[in-house]
């Protein structure tokens, strides 16, 4: 595994050194993560002139590692309590002879900035803005296949909800319940805090759980996903409790599926991730639901859960193959609840059969 | 409630304008929590030159507030999506009136200081620095009120697990049991992730629980906290499965009580954090584990689970009346396993009984 972060390193060194930086730090848990294999809490990454350090704020026994580091990256930890990482990866910087250092000005404060600048007063500090972050976008296959399995312990732990009894419990409880199956069935975690909405929350995007219960001829929907070796999916769905639906709820859940499909469908290698968007939005928008309609209809995922690139109106770019996108229209009506589909797909080029669907549980709407 | 938030902000404007600031940008989300009542995801607390404004991301449906929001404060929510609400506070500021702004440089990355720059070339930045989280050390007594119930909560959860069966049970399993019944008594939910850890990974601080199964003969520290209202508290205790103990786990035991014990009755106002420290410190220094002590031996606790005070032995200042802080020493033999004891208490003066203990599980050693 080591070689694949230290090629991920000369990637980014090389785009460094074409932007005149001799060095950068890393300081983006996520980023950290992406390129040394491991970010233990409060760690930065130096890509040195000479040699690559991930300098770390504790002992590993206090601040142990996550994931699988790279063995043939230099540690460095800080002698003694209460030192910036950051702060000292810039003085190593200097003692490495760099007189230029690129730093992420999106994720390091104004504090922390002028704290590097006092600590190496001749470094020349440029920004290396999104540059992680973009490299981050398209995955290879062993990130697509940390998100397959994560999608797989989201839809079971899903498919096993949906056997039990519903009616009387709390969103709160289920949500937990949820969380618990995710564990369960191998995940480091859950991807992001579990939404389960009920009644007139139903279709809220990241709505909180709360303890209302569920009722009879509630509509329900719930998103989750898990954490598989640091890749997060996501997986929405929406149900409706009871026998039979009423006349609205179906109409309801035929209009987000059909933009939802849309959506999907518009995904393919070359799209501008604005005409994903405009795909399943319109649909909302010419049912009249426009102004009610969230910011975005999908994202990117990966090492966090909310990635580059956005799906939406105003979102500059074009999508590539291997990269992970949800989509996830939902449209919620004031006072009487309403409905969200979601699934995680990967782009591919329609010679290998078009977009994979990770999260695979129906969408049909099922009355539990 | 509202006047509460109100007379915070009377506070903090009075510090703003005594440093020479007109109006004062409040970023951090524990910050504009504690002076708004309410912290929606990505909101900034304005304090301007007329009006105070709560200024959102998007609009409350997609924001769900999380508190008892302050209705005397006016609150803006940006048109569009992908806007920065400080960008947009600042801008309001030079509406007000204001020449200058105080902003969290703390908290403020480079990238979005440079932005409000931008937006309001003519508005000179400051530094607020510390300023709310120095207003947070000293809770009221509503504040203490809802921490108590935070702790009632955790010391009932962390009771009930003592009553199941623990030997078999992964880390993992049992945290996730831990953090249900948190919620069961009436927590929001965690105040962090919740650690568990067994034999070996015993006593280790910040342990993340793997699947590691509880066995015959080893420790088992655990520890936990509810959050309630927003604020934080902290629990740990260590206990041994099986009949009996061998005798190097009571030795260690009975150090790290003595340890806890000697840092608890150092909890007095005027107390300077470094002794508390060195109280507990001592203790473990002259039986020989100088060397592989945590950095800090406790720390306050309130809307963040990590807050001002720090008690260390480079920690300047001393303690108040009516601050919540931890007590948290413990020994961690690599290979072995360890002891951790940690409380939640109040200070307070001796004439009130002296230090106020939250949480009120035993700190026996009990064979489970």
């Amino acid at each position: 595994m080591s070689e694949v972060y230290a090629a991920r390193r000369t990637r980014l060194r090389d785009r460094c050194n074409a932007g005149g930086s001799a060095a950068a730090l890393v300081s983006r848990p996520a980023n950290v993560r992406y390129l040394a294999g491991a970010a233990p809490h409060g760690a930065v990454l130096l890509l040195g002139k000479r040699e690559d350090l991930l300098v770390c704020a504790g002992p590993p026994e206090d601040r142990p590692t996550d994931g699988r580091r790279d063995e043939t990256l230099g540690v460095q930890v800080l002698p003694g309590p209460g030192g910036d990482p950051a702060v000292a990866a810039a003085d190593l910087a200097t003692a490495q002879g760099a007189d230029s250092l690129a730093v992420e000005e999106h994720h390091l404060t104004v504090a922390r900035h002028r704290a590097i600048g006092s600590v190496a007063p001749r470094l020349r500090l440029a920004d290396l803005a999104g540059a992680v972050e973009q490299l981050r976008v398209v995955k290879d296959e062993e990130e697509i296949s940390c998100l397959r399995i994560g999608a797989e312990i989201a839809d079971q732990a899903l498919g096993e909800l949906l056997e039990s009894i519903l009616v009387g419990r709390t969103e709160r409880h289920l949500a937990l319940e949820l969380e618990r199956r995710l564990v369960d069935h191998g995940a480091d975690g859950p991807a992001f805090p579990t939404s389960v909405a009920t009644g007139p929350h139903a279709g809220r995007r990241g709505h909180r759980p709360t303890d209302r219960r569920v009722e009879e001829g509630d509509f329900l929907s719930v998103c989750l996903g898990a954490t598989y070796r640091g890749y997060r999916c996501e997986i929405g769905r929406t149900f409706v409790i009871g026998t039979s639906p009423a006349d609205w709820q179906i109409e309801l859940y035929d209009l987000v599926f059909a933009a939802q499909r849309a959506g999907r469908e518009a995904l393919a290698p070359g799209a501008a991730f604005r005409d994903v968007d405009r795909a399943a939005r319109q649909v909302l928008d010419s049912a009249g639901h426009g102004e009610r309609l969230p910011p975005l209809t999908g994202h990117g995922v990966g090492l966090e859960i909310d990635e580059d690139p956005q799906l939406a109106p105003s979102a500059m770019g074009k999508l590539d193959a291997c990269v992970p996108v949800t989509v996830e229209p939902g449209v919620h009506l004031p006072g009487r609840g309403g409905v969200r589909i979601d699934d995680t797909l990967v782009v591919r080029p329609e010679a290998d059969g078009g977009p994979e669907l990770l999260t695979i549980t129906t969408k049909e709407l099922l009355a539990l």
